[in-house]
């Protein structure tokens, strides 16, 4: 059976080793159920996926490609709409399957690092969550609901403890939000992250909303003054030398209101950018 | 203080009674938590008000206008994004409020028609449910979850008991679902509804994909071969003159997959011509 | 390995059965290269394949559901833009892999029927092909150009002998066009074709512009006064009673002037109904 | 110098005979200054003669050809927006030069018909306004304003007189309107219209809300329940045989709003199907 | 009567302090009659409301937060499209009525200032108006019209008196503007603004072009090379603590031409912004 | 006949001097075909022309202005969709007609460029290529095309040999491409191109994802980290005064992905500065 000039309709570029033999593993987490404000988010890891073709593999400055990366394309988790609980529980599950792997994990909202987060941790206990967002995620509750994309950075501290959640970026907060924050995480803008030690294994969590809205429209939440991917990708490739990094995340990219796709584009270029950078 | 020139920034038109002395009120649910197909609904409240401003209030047949209904609109229940169970908790709670009155439910998505019931079901306690939809939404549970859009009229028909759904234009759905309608609910097409005899209070679910695609295509998951306006008005006119109808809703539009606004302005001509067909 | 709750990012819906077990095969040919109106038609494999996961898979009419056939999705031919010549080989070469099985291409623009009935013509050498179309595609050449979507007809009529094409729906044509279907084709209305007897093996080609542009707007040459999903599905349900059907394509979705994604839904749902309609 | 492969960026398809040896002129008049509704229809000259483009010149019922017509492309009038009056002013003036002509008119809303019809009458005193339209279009004034899209025929009736105004197809008024109506012009549906005799010299004007928005979505007003394209053309091709139509306009397509373009295209098509039935 | 669980449909997010004792007062003015480019900013108004809800209240640098200001949203002035004087009447009637709070006036295109101009003059004799815009606004007439969005800084002008605009940022205008510039307007940089000296009260208008179309595309004439928020905002704190800010307004946001709302979501931050550094 | 108010539907700005005697002279290509992302520039040349109608004609800067160039807009290329090398042959004819004028060739996509330089190279035989690039085209071949957008320089660095093409702004590229460059063509960064000496005649190919995304979106391949107006306008103006330009292109524009239009409007203004920084 020749199969020559067939190719697989959808999955992020990748030599697709097979998840036995695969070092990276690629998964979406479609879930958006959450979201409060623009909904939409669980079209990203497909969006982003069709991006992933326009991209060079091949990074100039590290000189590394993506066809270097033993890595394949699990697929997506199939959510449960309407039932935050059971979600998170089956998005835990798959990425406990996963855990000895570099898990690549493309949102959807938020919310989803949290059963990320709880799956991890036991495979690498002194865990430390550094997050790219323009909010701090750190609402005790929304609306009446613990778990959100508004509250997720602050239950994954309390579930890692004080000083086990690094934000960047973070520019749009309450003042509730930043009396937690003092007490309980650390904040650092980009260019004063680098002074900070890092022990241990680290997971990144990127919120496209930490780019500047020029270049990432398409987000649920935008915030104007973020960053643009230069400084971003710098940042990352010095994180990349000095941090042990166990995993990353990319979230809250809305195709349904990102006209353009710029975002998803972005994003594309992001998870590649990131994985060259840490692997 | 002269506020001549000054209107509403938004809400649907009406003649604005104020809630104590209004006879029917308009009510947004802007909740889609369950949407399993295009997500957005939530979205739907606001247009469908924007969209009711190109409407004549007079209507050529019925030599109605909206001009002299007692009316008034309350705004949107403040749902809870990512706790369905609190959500329909608040919608029940809210119409209950104003179960005395003609309710005019705007969605948000299909779920949100199970509190509605659960709240006039204590003022009218024979209640008759009449579904417009494509779909039987009859299925038991799906990806695990009881409550969703797929799920309602089962929920429903539990609720109020054999016979108490009668279901019109359903085109797409289960083996299983057919075999529960058999037992369970009344399907009609809307040909033969009006040879069925509907006695005692009577609550109307307008789900919009009942209508054809050409007319409605900015529904969460619209299905070929629907009905057109032109017949529907026709049918709800009759069903004006022959039942007892205590309230209704209009659902499932969808205004980020809805270009051109197609869906939206028809959802209101929807209202505007229900509410002249009943009041 | 545990990977309950993991689904491929894009397929369309099937049960996976893998190539070589498979009888019904799914080949997405992604392309639009000789597209003289609205180009993107490259991108419609991917958009009926997302498209596909809100259908229901049953069909109420026929009893059948896409549950029940042994199906799979080989992905998409790897085409060559700018190099019409060798895509075209390409796709010949593909499609002459699994001509035992039953294909279901995806276009793409109408050219792509071309190689896919040399391919065939092979397998099936009495083979009639059975057009669906707003245009007869007869013209000789076209801007200088003998390989193009309005051509394609002429070349297949040149290939398959006098009598072998069956034009259903045409409505819009030149004067040559007229002319050489007069003496070469069969033109049909979708009343009067089943009136005529076709023997042997028949491909069906539908061109979604045989569809009115209420129903499918995303196409790459609207025109108006096209057929309604109800007629066109009943139609092709006696088709499957009376004639040896050998596999069809669905093509000229064009996603990028698609809004709302009307036409991908309905493309879904016409590969759906008929692939119940004719297995 | 050769210009073999130059072709013009954008007129509407035609002959180009130029402007003195033409018997018919297409002028665009790019005006929406009284819109209330959907604001833009500014843009639809120039996407009716993008889509027009896509067109086959011939038709086969009536076996005529564009390409027989002697025709030209006049280019849009400079309008000045804010200045209805100056607006109207040069439209009448621009109309009057080429009244000798037959002009094809294509706006704009619907305000332009007037100083279209103030032009025409010197040349046509006896001129009868055959109107294809969702809406009367007689009130007496609209937010204070007496030149609008909405009050457009009352200010015509009252040029021409009693009974000098045909209106088809409407189906949203206010009572006021149906009043004026009743006294003042012609009220006919699709299918009585034929039994209606007019006589003398007759111009036709096609609001694009006439249509159902099944078909044409992007009009600043859609109204559910309108005609579709091949009712429509039948009825202009029997107009064609009996009655003398001195020009026509197409009015109110909308391209910011009308997404997917479908109203544009079948825009163009409306004035290649009027001009080949009248001419 | 619980209300307990229902919010206003659409208004700018605001403690809705009721007219009589709230001492800002947000109005939109939905007009766009004399806009030359893209059409459509009549819609602002409406999508910076709803664009207002995904805002942080609170500000980090300024720690002043908009639930703090006693503030009304009084909605919208009802204008008369088509009739540029009307509805500059109808305006300048409103803004006089609200004299003696802080308006907060959001647009509608720029001609809307001069009614508001002459409604605060009475107020404030002696008043200067802070332009920030791309272009000067300072042609004599376009295409024969004195009151449009190019010539409204030159009526301001010649009403207040010579020195008593001060433009800064504009990048984009013609030979004769930049003549009447130089003897009767101040011409700033945003860079050299705060070394003049402006004494008595001010009234800021914001023309959102001012940015950079890569962080407000949606307007309706994009000029390359403006400024971005994080330096706008920076300038307008330090005009708040130097000047006499008696008023505002944000213009020329433009949704029908502002995909993935980016101008609609700046906008609101402009307001929210503008606010806080001025109250 | 007075034509007084009559303006042309669609050409780019300018003062329309008609060929023979203009200087400089506007020429669409509307060819995409061998487009391997997002498809679709062919519909540039006409959204740039109508782009240019909201453009200030003077520049600030220069002090020069569009209306006193003699310039003429001859309109678009008729291409052959589907086959390029015929395709090619026409461009390259059609340029060789105007080779004695300045050519402003708007694209399409790049591979356009190469009949442009074979139409140029004979009037200027020691020819430079100047080409603003987000990546370098010099792959050897792509999916087994030889003439492609992605191998354009490299075939024209074999035309005009080495060291005759000057690549700026380049981001994205694989080793092959880089190994090629060093050994053929001139690599600059925009800081460091005017160090570097270019005698005798340039033409300079600009393709718009030179541009960030932030002002750039709508192109078939974006890259994030691009120049931004105002550097590439110093840069243009420099070169203006340094070298001898005797043409330029703009390529790449992708209009269908290019939402809220802000990539024709850049492009437009492209145009503009580089005509008035060349003549």
């Amino acid at each position: 059976m020749s199969e020559l000039y067939v190719e697989n309709p959808l999955e992020f570029w990748c030599n697709n080793y097979g998840l036995s033999s695969a070092d990276v593993v690629f998964l979406g987490v479609p879930f958006d159920g959450t979201s409060t404000g623009r909904v939409g988010s669980r079209e990203a890891p497909n969006a982003i996926r069709a991006a992933s073709y326009n991209l060079e593999t091949y990074n100039a400055y590290t000189k590394k490609d993506l066809k270097d990366l033993k890595m394949t394309d699990l697929g997506n988790v199939m959510t449960c709409p309407g039932d935050t609980d059971e979600s998170l529980k089956r998005i835990e599950k798959t990425v406990r399957d996963i855990r000895e792997k570099f898990p690549v994990i493309v949102g959807g909202e938020h919310i989803i690092t949290l059963p990320v987060i709880k799956a991890l941790v036991k495979e690498h206990p002194n865990l430390t969550v550094l997050q790219f967002d323009a909010h701090l995620d750190l609402k005790d509750e929304y609306l009446g609901n613990k778990y959100s994309h508004v509250t997720v950075m602050r239950r994954i501290s309390e579930l890692l403890g004080k000083g086990k959640v690094i934000q960047v970026g973070c520019r749009s907060f309450s003042p509730d939000e930043k009396e937690y924050a003092k007490k309980n995480t650390v904040l650092k803008t980009p260019e004063n992250l680098l002074n900070y030690d890092i022990k241990g294994p680290v997971y990144v969590s990127i919120d496209m909303d930490v780019f500047d809205p020029s270049v990432a429209p398409g987000v649920s939440t935008p915030a104007p003054g973020g960053m643009i991917p230069e400084e971003f990708f710098d940042l990352l490739r010095e994180i990349g030398k000095r941090m042990e990094v166990v995993g990353f995340d990319v979230v809250e990219t809305c195709p349904p209101h990102d006209d353009s796709d710029m975002t998803s584009i972005l994003s594309a270029e992001v998870v590649k950018e990131t994985l060259l950078a840490f692997r």
